[in-house]
């Protein structure tokens, strides 16, 4: 166990009606003024604004609506709810949506609170935001576990940059599967598999000697698989999707990442496929894993073979560390292909070679915790998949 | 998955050194006056004393002593506390042990926040104290996972009486496993059962479906198990000790009990021993948790038998799931005579019928996950391991 400092300071509020709970509980203790951002407008279709609306309401406050945040936000979408906030005088912001709401908020949360512009603050001047307005999430399509910490997923159109900025985290997240009930399937698993990414990417980080953080990540990773072949068999299982909703949680808050360094390669090169083709995140991710995971096995087979044995079941007999590691790559290929998740970026109508080789060239990795790879492998590794 | 809130708004710094790093950061959030609380005063033995002494004066602040907390502090010690905190006008409290001088501070911070004595106010009026004196936990012998929540154990000696009062939780603990490397291995090791007691005693709550929280737990169960064998064979192990700390505080931090119902009811009978016998906690669980769950056992073989296939893997192909479960105790049974620790209460030098009766008579359980026990069940039990 490496050491660490660890602080969650995120209130949950989980399960059917949890919303009403929260909502009740917390708006209390913020002003009136509420910004309540939300994506395409499908809370509009499916009961959950008008339960909204009532809820803020009857607490006495203010709305002003920020509407029509995009899956892949972008960097101006985020200055134009910074601005919104400004004006208004937002005292709390009420994200209501999935990962892409979430992480806008947490932007514009930022954003509104400092004079210079966030991501020159950040990148350029290298400095962290110390404050923002205070904001609550309500879950509507799990799986970032946006809701649970403080990063921000954001496209910068300007500069063909997706990337990671430091916004505020939420002060409580609402966790009710009901909630996701009208999600499209595609998105309800191509969330669930961004979970297991998450985990993946946590696990395989360093150090690689077992230790108790990744043991709970592979009960984590385990259950996330269960729970995904029983949500596909039957998409009405409260159950599963109440399970997947708190692992995805949980593979984000913290916890399982406690002790470990981590490199999250699979993420930072499916952020730049996003902000070249703006594809849906849980399917590029999809793509790329497998690929990936042959790359990187070789440099670091032991904990490649640990998660082949203890997540998908591999029988290690008689097998070198690298032969059972590509058994396990293999089981999870099978896997994505079994929940009907994409398995070439050709499905995903990405197909030109000169995009790919852009998105290897602007992947920004760090050192690595198995290796760094060169653009020229990531360029291969998406030959690879191209299909 | 049942539904929750969850927060856990402690701040935890794990690690060599982790002391220096956390008073730095925090004693200055607080006012002049520090209550520095300890139990026998070993760690005046040991450097600790010297190392905090330094740290609190380098930070500029006052320092009243309050020592001599004993193991199953008592209600007296409390109020004794707490009068020393309201004539020192204390600021902060910096408790520094295992879980007896944590659970000690706890109460003597929301004690010395109220006019009504803490018993009355929690048992006769059924209220919960609402603040206290802000504390901080620095760990120097894991297992009680004290340090990862408001709950404390006390024992109220005119009552004959020990159970839990509700306090103060800490703001922040520091866990820095070689600051537990003199503790004598018995303590070690009763203390590292102590937070396999606590796991159980979740894992076997209700609901007894496969969730999330199970799953976690079993990991945290076996690697419990896995480095309590590792420091039995090599005490100077550190890499053990720290995974079996973090495990401590994983046990009792919430984040396996999310979800779950939990009774307890080894701690429950366990509490009553040590009110009439004083004896040691996890000494005193060691002996009691496998008769209890023989008892228990038949009334929710699946989820005992579950603990048996997955944490002491027994194999369960042939059969039933008592019988699994049974075999799975006798795992149990077999691992605490195995590291040592006493298997009858003989053992303990505790003899007497009339005190078994006594312990019996006056447990106060839950209605019970499984059942509730009468105390007639009760005094049977502690008869079968009288030895």
């Amino acid at each position: 166990m490496n050491d660490f400092e660890f602080f969650y300071p995120i209130k949950n509020y989980f399960g059917k009606g949890s919303a009403k709970t929260a909502l009740k509980k917390e708006l209390p203790k913020y002003g009136k003024n509420i910004l309540l951002a939300y994506g395409g407008g499908s809370i509009k279709h499916n009961g959950i604004y008008e339960e909204l609306i009532e809820l803020i309401e009857a607490a006495g406050k203010t709305i002003t609506e920020f509407s029509g945040i995009m899956s892949n936000p972008t960097y101006a979408k985020v200055q134009e709810g910074a601005a919104l906030a400004r004006k208004h005088q937002i005292d709390f912001i009420l994200a209501v949506g999935g990962g892409s709401v979430s992480d806008c908020c947490k932007a514009v949360s930022a954003q509104a609170k400092l004079d210079t512009d966030l991501y020159e603050y950040e990148y350029t001047e290298h400095k962290v935001p110390k404050q923002g307005i205070p904001m609550g999430v309500i879950v509507t399509a799990a799986g970032t576990g946006s809701e649970q910490n403080a990063g921000a997923v954001i496209t910068h159109e300007e500069k063909n940059w997706k990337g990671a900025l430091w916004g505020t985290a939420a002060s409580f997240a609402v966790l009710d599967s009901y909630y996701t009930k009208t999600l499209p399937m595609k998105q309800v698993l191509s969330g669930a598999f961004d979970t297991l990414s998450h985990c993946m990417e946590t696990y395989l980080g360093a150090p690689r000697e077992a230790n108790l953080s990744d043991q709970m990540n592979e009960s984590v990773m385990r259950s996330v698989i269960v729970n995904i072949r029983k949500l596909k068999l039957d998409p009405e299982n409260m159950e599963a999707r109440s399970e997947l909703m708190w692992a995805s949680a949980m593979a984000e808050n913290g916890i399982l990442k406690i002790g470990k360094q981590t490199d999250f390669q699979c993420h930072m090169i499916e952020h730049q496929l996003g902000a070249y083709t703006d594809c849906n995140h849980g399917c590029g991710l999809a793509v790329i894993h497998p690929e990936l995971y042959r790359h990187l096995a070789p440099v670091a087979p032991k904990q490649y073979a640990r998660l082949a044995v203890e997540v998908f079941g591999v029988d290690s007999l008689g097998k070198s560390e690298l032969e059972t590691a590509l058994l396990g790559i293999d089981q999870l290929a099978a896997f994505i292909k079994e929940i009907g998740l994409p398995t070439t970026l050709k499905e995903m109508d990405i197909t030109e070679d000169k995009i790919l080789r852009a998105v290897a060239d602007t992947t920004v990795l760090m050192p690595g915790c198995a290796k760094k790879l060169t653009p020229d492998e990531i360029f291969e590794i998406l030959l690879a998949v191209k299909g």
